[in-house]
């Protein structure tokens, strides 16, 4: 059998391009650049919690890194290493070989070094630290929101929900619908690129993983605002549009999860310049509400009524 | 029931001291020093691998943070920042707040700010990255050794060892003998203020986790080299040398683990150095071999001949 060493290497270990030490020994080490600050995130994912045991180990290694990317994202901080902590029942090499391949080739596309690690026996569990840098006046931060300013969406919302709630067998989609809604759960892309384009443009940022109405529930607690969203205005995928003003589309919609699209707020003097960023990104960029003085995010049907939410979003201990 | 978010801020979330921006953003921020480079290393503990279910929280927390702070000692790097990512099978207000007050307490110690984590439901799993900077010229790289080098080890070795040699029912400590090797094994005060002195005057250093015999062959192989070891020379506590040179001391002394003490190696022309150092920071600081070209650990008997061990070191999947 492999040994603990022998399969990091074998898996995991590639020469670190950027970093000046990588993995092998007690710590790694990175230089920033001159006037960057260090932006460091952490998520966990557990077998039977965030995936299935039996998920796809390809898309699961993408979905590991993806999720921890679309933090940097929301910070406007360029990726730069990784960390993966992997806690394995038992060494199933040709798992481990598709999984580090989904890993790996997602931090290939955005110039990340894996830089360390550690491996254990356990159950399934793995946990990524990424670190990024961004001049810290430029930080896309939750709490730098202001009254007045617009709320901008990503991308579309609802698509990752409607995968899980097929799974569930609250709704039946097409092959061809579920394959898209599966590629939005499975294979999220961080929008890397946007968030640092919008350094100098957005105030406020927040990427989508809990919900739309949890994640800008963030940005309003963290700014000390409120928020209106524009239901209507809260762009959908052709599937999702299927499923129209349905109960389960609206759920779908602000509190669905695993979105990985980013949520933003910036000053209505921004709109042109956000609109030519979107046509460059090839990525649409849709304003569906405004921050306000209050507290807590409101969505309004087209008449102005204040819609009830069944549920805000995802909290493992809720 | 609290909150995923009320939980953690209530028990870990404390006002950053030094970094830029902490928990509660989707990424924290801090800066450092400039010629400095950052030092990042993970570890993930898992119940039932490294320690048990039932392990006192204080001191698992305690833990928890030391061997992370252990590797950026063998880095001779400072300590700036840890996230901290917790997969509980259960909120136990009680317990999280015990094991808070143990890794918190060790961080202020060495002036940590906890800056981010996550927290999720499964099974119990603790990952911790530590953050720390070190001017690059300077860090205590395994692969540094030369031939001819002293090799060094600081404080005892082996306590740990001999308290999981007791719970095995190998070994019976008296109370006393066995109320200090638990604290070796549950509290081990990693050596941060030894490996930030030894820059400039250590070569090659590592931390030892997993035996002195494996964890000096990282630096032998990184750098490599063979390293030779005189067994009386390795340093032992009072409680060690009742066990004299019994099988099982030898094993505890070379291959037991959980020490976390640093293992570096120096030019012969650092000794005078060395020992005043070891005057200063009032630890004991041990010459016990010599680096020389060929390839792995021989450990020597006072006759000069080799020794056979047992076991290497700790391997997970081995």
């Amino acid at each position: 059998m492999l040994s603990e060493f022998e399969l990091i290497r074998r898996y995991f270990a590639r020469p670190a391009k950027r970093a000046l030490l990588g993995v092998g020994d007690d710590a790694a080490l990175f230089r920033t650049t001159r006037g960057s600050a260090v932006a460091a995130s952490t998520d966990m994912l557990v077998a039977g919690t965030h995936f299935f045991p039996d998920a796809e180990p390809e898309a699961l290694g993408h979905k590991t890194l993806a999720v921890n990317l679309s933090d940097l994202a929301a910070m406007g901080a360029k990726p730069r290493c990784a960390l993966l902590s992997l806690s394995l029942p038992s060494i199933n090499p040709h798992w481990l070989q598709r999984f580090a391949r989904g890993f790996l080739a997602l931090a290939r596309t955005h110039e990340v070094d894996l830089i360390g690690g550690d491996t254990t026996r356990g159950p399934l569990n793995f946990c990524v630290t990424i670190l990024g840098e961004v001049p810290p006046a430029q930080a896309l931060r939750r709490d730098a929101a202001r009254a007045g300013d617009d709320v901008w969406i990503s991308g579309t919302l609802g698509d990752a929900a409607l995968a899980v709630a097929h799974g569930k067998r609250r709704i039946r989609l097409a092959p061809r619908e579920l394959a898209r809604c599966r590629r939005r759960l499975d294979r999220p892309m961080p929008r890397v690129a946007l968030g640092l384009a919008l350094r100098g443009i957005a105030r406020a940022a927040v990427d989508v993983s809990d919900g739309l109405a949890a994640d800008l529930g963030h940005i309003c607690s963290r700014s000390g605002l409120g928020a209106d969203i524009e239901i209507e205005r809260v762009p959908r995928s052709s599937v999702m549009a299927r499923f129209a003003a349905s109960a389960l589309a609206r759920e779908a919609l602000l509190a669905g999860g695993d979105d990985y699209e980013l949520c933003f707020t910036a000053s209505p003097r921004r709109r042109p310049r956000i609109i030519t960023l979107s046509a460059r990104l090839r990525l649409p960029l849709s304003r569906i509400g405004t921050m306000r003085v209050g507290r807590g995010v409101r969505v309004l049907d087209p008449n102005g009524n204040v819609l009830a939410l069944s549920r805000r979003g995802f909290d493992h201990f809720g």
